[in-house]
């Protein structure tokens, strides 16, 4: 198409690959760099770069960091005899922010799915469980979203974990706090009223 | 914040920086490329290097063009008596897409803004007027925006073009093909009724 400026449709199409950004949004951010200075975009390039170079992932929980091992199970005065397993590094960040928790982390990066063929090893499980043994933990906290995928993963993990003698909990479901009943879903509901709580 | 990882934050905020990404976008994005290879995160980082050395602009028309003369502008087979004055470069791509017109057009790249401090320089509007004047040009179609904006740039090219005695157009208003009265504002169908046509 004789339309289409080569460097241009390429970038786009890098654009379109990323989460969250449709064909529209790709041309609407391609023609906003077309304005930039070079040196604004090179900076975003070297930003891409870098990050690449920098990020690895911590060789006892897989989150992301600078060092051979990041800065939470770096960090002694946590309690390293809880571990908290995540889906992803941005699930780290979220309930670090809640100031409830000061445990370590496993941070899973996907979860089980035969059609993707992401299998325990992909996830780190046996990691995990090699932890487990060794650092005599006490209990395995299983934060994933309560989707299809997310509870079987965490159904398989806490198989994984019984032989150990672990205990394994789960986050609490229930209405969001300043929520409102009327817009929970029943589901929902009837989660709270099974985990309800004495006051 | 001892949480974050300096390159990745960096990157986060360079995604932030684009339009239509907002923050939990941009980390969404951010934590998709960490899990991509190296080569794949290098690849996109040379799309942009690459898009920003190749690309430049048209010196008849400020479209983007990878030679001196845009694709457009070089073409003889098109009608260079008819100028279609847009907004940005992706306004060129969407009336192409129609194929129902083959003259060539003037990327004003903006829009005037006192605020922005975007004046008639800026947006080639003194280029415009000699392309009218030294190719005779016969019609200048006026094709930004009902928007505030558009329509007072609109006003300022046709008080320029004016002395010069080229016909100045604008596209029409009216309901969208395959719309509903029912759902278009009064504005709109008001247009519509003042530009009625014979059937």
């Amino acid at each position: 198409m004789p339309l289409y400026i080569k460097s241009v449709e390429k970038l786009i199409n890098e654009f379109r690959k990323l989460p969250s950004i449709g064909p529209k949004s790709a041309r609407r951010i391609v023609y906003y760099l077309l304005k930039q200075t070079p040196e604004q975009v090179n900076n975003f390039a070297r930003s891409l770069i870098e990050m690449k170079e920098k990020v690895r992932f911590c060789r006892l929980c897989r989150n992301i960091s600078e060092g051979d091992i990041c800065h939470i199970c770096g960090d002694t005065s946590r309690d390293h005899k809880k571990v908290c397993v995540v889906e992803d590094v941005g699930d780290v960040v979220l309930i670090e922010k809640t100031g409830r928790y000061r445990g370590v982390y496993h941070v899973l990066r996907g979860l089980l799915s035969p059609i993707e063929d992401i299998g325990p090893e992909e996830l780190g499980i046996p990691l995990l469980m090699e932890r487990v043994r060794k650092e005599k933990v006490d209990e395995v906290i299983i934060a994933l979203n309560p989707t299809v995928e997310g509870e079987s993963t965490a159904m398989f993990i806490k198989k994984m974990l019984s032989p150990l003698g672990v205990r394994t909990t789960m986050l609490a479901s229930g209405l969001p706090v300043g929520g409102d009943l009327e817009y929970a879903d029943e589901i929902t509901i009837g989660r709270a009223i099974t985990d309800r709580r004495e006051i």
